[in-house]
């Protein structure tokens, strides 16, 4: 506990290695790691975040590893959180597709996380989050998230950052079908990499229909984009886009409210584990449990039947005056 | 209430019209459906059923087209929930990829129940599970289920069959290179299928090193077979792998072992709904969960540690003597 106060100081004056070891503080997880996001919450909020989701093998690394320069020549600091077992910056990658970050590395002003993926559902995890909480601490100017989003769509994504942007390739076309509600929902950004493939001019001109046809209550409309981010083609649009969206979301308090709502879905996620947690942990419970398994396993009883009978033992108890 | 009782004793008679109208009453969900599964749970148990998981495009479906007929042949009765927003069954083809089930249609042995996906997340849900129940209790002899499972697998599917069979395709090379843990815990049979494209000898290869690299606690090594499966190529292989698994089943209690441990994981799964749900429900929590939101807007306090002060009004009610 002591250990890492001392690194706090440092960390505020932008110290890079220590700022490394808050990161791994917080990714080993425990109280030490809940200290610290409490120590350096009331520091963030200040960082524009970006969200590149989309399947394995898109080219969200690709993309990152090309918006990257552009921030820099725009004067802004970068953050950058990979969450992606294929990534390269996770040291996934497995058919030669790796980025050339050598265009970031030395640079103080790029700091980059990646962590494997470790748990079994894909998408964001909360502990993703806390690490740009930690980047976005650290006075980052832009934190990006990279994140496998495959299959259904996480809609969590949507509260992660203040733009999410969807990276898709032309062979995600048949795929793309199924997720349309899902896809617009979450996505400010679309883009279509590797826009070099048959199929692309298909699968944009499937996503600007697609829309183009519900009016997004934020008022605000994606754009669909071309890119072949290794070629850096198309980057520019991308830029500029995002520049957009940042200018829309300035407005009538936009950003805030999207914020304050994806604060409270962050709360109510972690309510809802440390619910479980506690809830397995009770020796109680745990008694209720067995007792119910064994009369299932008999078909005595349905599963059904036998959860609602134990849940039935949730109290709440009032709050104590603070 | 009364209605569903009703279709009950039609239902045990083998009455196709009574099933299906009691799966729509489980589809619906709420009191009577909870009821309906009440009371069919005793009868559950009889069925062999068989998971068929797999990216969304995989030929799952051609999969599930080409085995039925030959289950059918063994004078085994087949019934079908098909879960995944792709699949043909639930209208969801878009390719023109429909598949042949005129074969299955106006036989009486063969019951097939789509559901596309509803929420948000990818895998299988307890209504998949609910309405294999219905299946089993009616008396069929396998139940298929066919549920799209991608990106991180979805290790819960095991627990939903007596057999995983995870299908993929050479195009999911890519994929499968990060997934290799997950692969491994849920597969009993690997599927190659369109096994005639370019990389399919490669991906078989992989996967039977995959295989061969770590012995499973079960004892079964799973095997590795590569199908054309919409032009019936490499299926009684895929056949004979199904039996041999049922055999290695039944030895040593292993099937009811599996058993048991699939219904405790659909209880813990359902406890865990519910108690979500009864959460959410209750004025205390609500009210504390809106103050404690309020303040992490305020950067009071950070979301992890809001969380941990929420969720410390759990209780636990000891059990009533019954």
């Amino acid at each position: 506990m002591s250990d890492f106060r001392n690194l706090l100081p440092r960390f505020e004056s932008g110290d890079a290695l220590a700022a490394s070891r808050l990161l791994s503080v917080v990714e080993n997880g425990g109280p030490d790691a809940e200290a610290v996001l409490d120590a350096l919450f009331s520091r963030t909020g200040r960082a524009r975040r970006i969200a590149i989701t989309g399947p394995g093998g898109a080219g969200k690394s690709s993309l990152v590893d090309a918006l990257t320069p552009r921030f820099r020549a725009a004067g802004r600091t970068v953050g950058i959180v990979a969450e992606d077992p294929t990534s390269p910056f996770s040291g996934g990658a497995v058919l030669g597709d790796r980025v050339r970050m050598v265009r970031a590395a030395g640079d103080a002003g790029v700091f980059i996380r990646s962590l494997a993926s470790r748990g079994s559902e894909s998408g964001l995890s909360p502990l993703a989050c806390e690490l740009a909480d930690v980047l976005d601490a650290f006075g980052r100017d832009v934190v990006m998230l990279e994140t496998m989003g495959v299959g259904q769509v996480e809609t969590r994504i949507r509260f992660a950052a203040d733009t999410v942007v969807v990276v898709l390739t032309p062979e995600a076309g048949d795929e793309v079908q199924s997720l349309k509600a899902g896809l617009l929902e979450v996505a400010d950004i679309f883009v279509v990499n590797k826009a070099d493939r048959a199929g692309a001019d298909a699968l944009v001109a499937d996503l600007t229909a697609l829309a183009g046809m519900r009016s997004r209550t934020d008022g605000w409309s994606p754009p669909v984009l071309a890119t072949t981010a290794n070629r850096d083609d198309g980057i520019a649009a991308v830029e500029s886009a995002l520049v957009a969206h940042e200018t829309h979301l300035a407005g009538n308090g936009r950003r805030e409210a999207r914020r304050r709502q994806g604060l409270a879905a962050r709360v109510r996620a972690l309510v809802d584990d440390a619910l479980r947690r506690a809830w397995w942990q009770d020796p109680t419970a745990l008694t209720r449990f067995d007792a119910m398994v064994e009369r299932v396993s008999r078909g005595a009883v349905s599963p059904q039947r036998a959860a609602r009978d134990i849940a039935a033992a949730l109290r709440v108890a009032a709050p104590t005056s603070q």
